[in-house]
């Protein structure tokens, strides 16, 4: 089959590689319907992470499960959400909802605790292990599924999960002011979550148009193009000089995190989901105004039922973010979209 | 009146100074009934506060409303609780329940925003900015009130309410493992209010026998004398390996935070009320395993009825962390004892 292989910073190939197989009784060998490029997958293509040797890469992606090992309770012909870090569903980290911790989970692209490998998404098929405790199921949808529809369905597989994560974790309640900083397809869904959860006021930081023309269809209320202490005054200026209740971070770099917790008012929550790089918390900041800081790498299989049945109602179009559709076969030029911010996101098909 | 004042480190006396009066509408003068030292006043007399120039100290204590500003609805005789910082009660902050980042407060032994000296909370009596606010009332108690009353109301002042404070940022639920760092009176608080709050296994840090007496006796269900890798190690033993739901955090040191930190299970939260001193927050590890960290300067006045209210009701002891009485002439002497740790905390009596 193709599956994209990163051999190093800026170079991104769609290669032949030998066909998934079911290798333990664990297994699902599900082939992709769509998958897509991450910010995350920027950093080693930015040679931010050091990529030391050619490496699969792709974590998100949709499909239809094809074989099954013995011990998997998922039909043929299913159509699954693999969410970016496959679990086990059982063990204590998994059951208290941290599926990312799975003590027998891992991420996709490389191998598994027994050394096999792990097929990445960015691909035509991939082997998943721990199929049961990974894979959502998503009913009566099959790989003809609309298209609107299954980018709203991909975006489970991580970005939405992750917005969700950093709205769960900031903690927003009904009618508070919550503040988005990142206007990547995280902070977007981060503002989706909000609105889901009742914020009143949505203040997304984004000085890019088209996805502050996304940002206020997900619910924003204002859009704050500075940044810095500018962009801290503004938000103290729509807050009566106070700062807002929930602030979530979607980016993951020190000023991101900074402008984040400087936005937050006192006793408030900055909910992160950035992967952290270069990022010096500034503690004395935030014993002394309560600001808390709660998040981390997002379990998105924790939520995978519920934003996918949210999808499936109608009541929110979190695909929205995916301003760009692409063959597998132009995967580099979907790198260099995301790369250059020509796109939000891209969705790839096989 | 006599009063505390802090030369530089090592050096604090008790002085001759001018009596207290009502300079604004919004003031009381409270007489003093007892005080004591707190963790935070050994910062300065250790030298890990600079000294710039002599100043009052002391900021527990409670007594009896002496003389009042016309804005002020407290009866003379009142019996009164006054938290570590005044507050206005009014303005966002403060009706959010973060008193400490009032925007009309400050701290004792200081100047007041216009300039006017507020007395340090070890001395005999103390000019009261905003009264309404700040202080708590408590009925059917005067200055003759029997000293294990008045050692447990002395708590709400400070440490009672935020050792409470680490354990509601910490989210302390019922049947929850909670490890508390710091075996001084907040922590010890720390462990009561985790009992308080339902905590099915508590598990005290702490290498002092008397200290660890105490921790017993106010709900700990296993101590730790480990620190460091062992004590990490100790906790994940006593947790099928995956470390505690939530962790108290009562130090302020970068080793005790990094020992909070490193006991949290994937998904855990540390409540952190130590005044940090160097510490360097593990913003990786807390990314990859999802450990929140939630705190600041405790707002005790937010808890202040809640927690007279249980003191009254004799559900509640911290008073017991007080394991010495002196008269206010012998505070250089308290200083000492609290310094060597030959006491826990130190009760001063005008």
């Amino acid at each position: 089959m193709r599956a994209t292989v990163i051999h190093a910073a800026g170079d991104v190939r769609l290669e032949q590689v030998p066909d998934p197989q079911v290798v333990l009784p664990t297994d699902a060998v599900v082939r992709v319907v769509a998958s897509c490029v991450c910010g995350s997958d920027l950093w080693p293509y930015r040679g931010a992470n050091e990529v030391t040797e050619p490496r699969r890469i792709g974590h998100e992606f949709v499909g239809v499960v094809e074989e099954t090992g013995d011990d998997v309770q998922l039909r043929r012909g299913q159509f699954v959400v693999a969410p970016f870090v496959w679990s086990c569903g059982g063990c204590a980290p998994c059951r208290s909802g941290v599926q990312t911790s799975c003590e027998r989970g891992g991420g996709w692209g490389g191998p598994d605790r027994d050394g096999h490998l792990v097929d990445g998404g960015q691909g035509e098929a991939v082997r998943v292990p721990r199929a049961n405790g990974t894979l959502v199921p998503v009913d009566g949808v099959d790989e003809d599924v609309e298209e609107g529809l299954l980018k709203s369905l991909l975006t489970c597989s991580d970005v939405m999960g992750t917005g969700w994560h950093a709205a769960t974790r900031a903690g927003v309640q009904e009618g508070e002011t919550v503040v988005v900083v990142g206007d990547g397809a995280v902070g977007l869904c981060g503002v989706l979550s909000a609105r889901m959860k009742g914020a009143g006021r949505i203040i997304a930081m984004s000085r890019h148009a088209p996805r502050q023309a996304v940002a206020r269809e997900f619910g924003a209320t204002d859009v704050v193009e500075a940044r810095g202490d500018e962009g801290v005054q503004a938000v103290r200026e729509l807050t009566d000089g106070r700062g807002a209740d929930r602030v979530l971070e979607c980016v993951g770099t020190h000023d991101a995190m900074l402008q984040a917790i400087r936005s937050a008012r006192p006793g408030g929550t900055v909910g992160y989901v950035g992967v952290p790089h270069g990022i010096e918390l500034p503690i004395e900041l935030m014993f002394r105004r309560n600001v808390n800081v709660a998040g981390g790498v997002a379990p998105v299989r924790a939520y995978g039922e519920a934003l996918r049945d949210a999808v499936l109602a109608g009541d929110i179009e979190p695909g929205k973010v995916f301003d760009a559709v692409m063959p597998l076969d132009d995967v580099a030029e979907a790198y260099t979209a995301m790369d250059e911010r020509a796109a939000i996101k891209v969705m790839l098909r096989p």
